[in-house]
């Protein structure tokens, strides 16, 4: 412990460690301080590098607030958030894929009627959203609690309009007995993540852009059933090959059809363009042996 | 680019990153990216600890401010800063080694004359520090720039206590023809590092102490020679086989030499306890072929 150098003090910070009671802590400590340290060696980081890093993260924890989350941004950015996403949730063939949660959700959204419109009145093209929610066995699944956040035409999420004292884009529905789920909104865009912190400040480092393709947000919860956090992405969308924080998944990309006039799902017409999306999820079940 | 997954994600990363023209950054971000990965597979990362680690992160990001760095904290505690400082000084035996350079130096430390007081008038016992400043070669080095600073008696740095408007236990030196330094203080007592943050919940749940054995900080700059950022060590003081921040080295452990009462080294009589510490630094000539 008097002579630490670069070769001993990585196993010195391990021993130190070890007394910890919390046998997990102890083992996600001993991988972090091997890899955080294998890092700087690998790379030789010099002195200079290492403040450009306590800077940069320092940064980044000064920008958080209520409204932002950049430690997730910093995440998701560097396709951690995907692999964590990834291994926590191998399911069976046939079951919708999980993909990031992003920063945008918020727990307390108003829960509508079925076939409801979440719009708030935003100006967009509208948007008939349907399909239903079944089990891998092919179970209807009703009563599911299917929770939905989009953008705007502009990209921006309600939570990132300053001063905006109601939701909009965002919606709580429940599966009828059929296990079905309807809602009318706006089509969202393509969107660059909040880019003008210090992760929008790496990712033009390292000449890379800040945008996602267009998605739609779902986290899909009942009893007896694996969450589902996932989006649909819209087919040919900008950007489905390069989404900055790498959550595209084929089986999620979908046609969301445009119709310049015609009837709605709901018999209405219209004389301007709407466009329609069908979804059907397919949820998996608990079962008791899983941990 | 669709089709990620926990396998796939770390490659398709390091492709993205791939369009940077600053090649260096290119080599840290898959170095990085690598090591961050294998960590959170290593482990089998859950969601819910990839959100503590996420809150943990931002936590540490907002306790920062001009007066405290976290990040350093946690950089220290964690070993990384004793590896980089080690791997970035490897130096001819017979140098003085490097050590953490810690969070408490400030740049604008008043210059005092050799002989002066530095503690201010802080109460403690009166400490007579001195020592040369040489070459491997042997020769001396005259008008070195020696910076020092330290904790006082209660285990405190001046930038610690709040409102104070002036420096305490704090300056800077110049060797003279030679090469000899020599100023008065206080001794300085062992400390814990700031431990009311989330750095000190992080070592309470290792049931780790935050303790640091007591040592002087010295900053020593000579032009034609590598900077030398270092501490001098107490011997027999607690906590040097368990420093928090994995900082002692032999060679940095001194006596600290307690006289009951005498002559002090400027010919002052004491009728009360006194300390002094000599200490020789030996600087690394900076080679013109050296990188
Ligand atoms: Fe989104
Ligand atoms: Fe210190």
């Amino acid at each position: 412990m008097r002579n630490l150098n670069e070769n001993t003090i990585t196993q010195a910070v391990i021993n130190r460690n070890e007394g910890t009671q919390n046998e997990r802590l102890k083992e996600i400590m001993v991988s972090l301080v091997q890899h955080l340290h294998s890092f700087a060696r690998e790379v030789e980081l010099t002195e200079k590098e290492w403040e450009v890093g306590i800077k940069f993260l320092t940064d980044v924890g000064q920008i958080c607030s209520e409204k932002r989350q950049e430690f997730i941004l910093l995440s998701d950015t560097l396709g951690l958030s995907t692999l964590v996403i990834a291994q926590n949730h191998r399911k069976p063939e046939g079951c919708t894929e999980a993909t990031v949660f992003g920063p945008f959700y918020v727990s307390n959204a108003p829960e509508l009627a079925l076939g409801a419109n979440m719009s708030e009145g935003v100006k967009g093209t509208p948007w008939f959203v349907s399909g239903t929610v079944k089990s891998i066995d092919g179970k209807i699944i009703s009563n599911a609690k299917v929770e939905v956040w989009q953008s705007d035409d502009d990209g921006f999420y309600d939570v990132q309009k300053d001063g905006l004292d109601h939701f909009e884009g965002r919606a709580i529905f429940n599966t009828n007995e059929k296990g079905e789920y309807h809602f009318e909104t706006i089509l969202p865009d393509a969107y660059p993540i909040p880019h003008d912190g210090p992760v929008g400040k790496m990712l033009q480092a390292l000449n890379r852009h800040p945008w996602r393709p267009a998605h739609l947000h779902f986290m899909i919860t009942a009893k007896g059933y694996e969450r589902l956090v996932t989006h649909v992405f819209k087919e040919n969308s900008e950007y489905l090959d390069s989404d900055a924080v790498f959550g595209v998944r084929s089986s999620l990309v979908s046609e969301w059809v445009q119709h310049e006039n015609g009837q709605d799902p709901y018999g209405n017409r219209h004389n301007t363009p709407f466009s329609t999306l069908q979804f059907n999820f397919v949820l998996n079940p608990i079962v008791e042996t899983k941990k």
